[in-house]
């Protein structure tokens, strides 16, 4: 299957937490000493097109823009230095997230598989194969809402960096073709409603924009 | 794809939490008001003549056996009356437990990811046609460690029940075919060791045996 398609046959979505020192400072946290892992099922995918739909019991939904890596080669335990030759491609994400869930679950010591991966949690973008990213360690990354900017960052500000994510997550995880890291996001994550256009935005490569919704129970 | 081949397609893994009273307990936790969920990715699964490995870091490995619940139809808001129509079949699953990792997670609000869906960490048996299981609801359940008996319970003690977790979890996912569901965990999970044999069952249904082994780094 062509990497293009990684949203169709994908299995994996490992994001990144407070992999930006002002985002982590935003939500009053720490940057921690090694990657801080989290899990979407490939259920979360949308592409444009489809709404964002806030899910159920969530009443402070937020955007948050990142860097995805897609993987183009089954490994396990790969080296940093090695670790470059498994990346296949990018393409820009929104890491939505639940916050009020995502809070509720910090406190009380709870995964945050909910919060982090309902339905709609993982907009992408299309696919941009490795050689059209001349250095995906320079690049601008922003986040809009209805036109205002809310997010401005550039991946240089990553504090693990791709080939470190790679190895580390590596080391637990078999990393296989279409799987997705999620590398963190900058500052100026915040709530968005229903009916608003999050527009996002990877230097001149990627602009994608999503409208969100209230989710409809067909119950 | 045929579905007794879930392993090699299916694209989530959604684990219960303390879903049996006596295994809250013993791990000093409180039922849930409802159903505590987390995920492993599909490169936690291992079927039998492969071993389980413990991860990097972890010096506190746990059995916990479980039914697994497998999907066999899409579905999203999925009604508790009409949930069982979802189901494909059953298999047998150990929700292999890096018990270290998750307090350490536990105590930090820090996501279970690593401790709970590292490669190895979800052994499963054959599959089960649906048809071939009278009663989901009333299936012994026992996992013995190098012989001696460690846990037996029933499925009938489950706090919440098959149709009401697949309404909730379809809540918030998409279920989609091969998807599997660990059910939680009867009371006597703990340790085991490089070189110990995990043996568990389901009734007279299906028994498995699975070898424990450091992980070796190729790194
Ligand atoms: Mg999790
Ligand atoms: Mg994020
Ligand atoms: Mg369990």
């Amino acid at each position: 299957m062509r990497l293009s398609r990684f949203v169709e046959f994908g299995r994996k979505i490992i994001g990144v937490g407070r992999n930006y020192k002002h985002h982590a400072a935003e939500m009053k946290s720490v940057v921690p000493d090694k990657p801080l892992l989290f899990l979407k099922p490939p259920t979360a995918f949308i592409t444009e097109g489809n709404p964002i739909k806030v899910p159920r019991g969530c009443h402070e939904l937020h955007h948050e823009v990142e860097l995805g890596v897609i993987i183009g080669r089954k490994g396990k335990d790969i080296s940093e230095i090695g670790a470059m030759d498994y990346v296949g491609g990018y393409t820009l994400c929104l890491d939505m997230t639940a916050r009020d869930l995502q809070e509720e679950a910090k406190k009380n010591g709870l995964p945050w598989t909910v919060a982090k991966g309902f339905d709609t949690s993982c907009p992408v973008g299309s696919f941009l194969p490795k050689e059209q990213v001349a250095d995906p360690h320079n690049l601008p990354l922003w986040c809009n809402v209805n036109g205002q900017m809310r997010q401005e960052g550039s991946t240089a500000d990553m504090v693990f960096r791709i080939p470190t994510l790679i190895s580390y997550i590596s080391s637990y995880f078999t990393l296989e073709p279409g799987d997705v890291i999620l590398t963190g996001t900058p500052a100026g994550v915040g709530p968005v409603q229903p009916g608003d256009i999050v527009e996002a935005g990877l230097g001149s490569l990627i602009r994608m924009s999503f409208k969100v919704q209230v989710e409809e129970k067909s119950m």
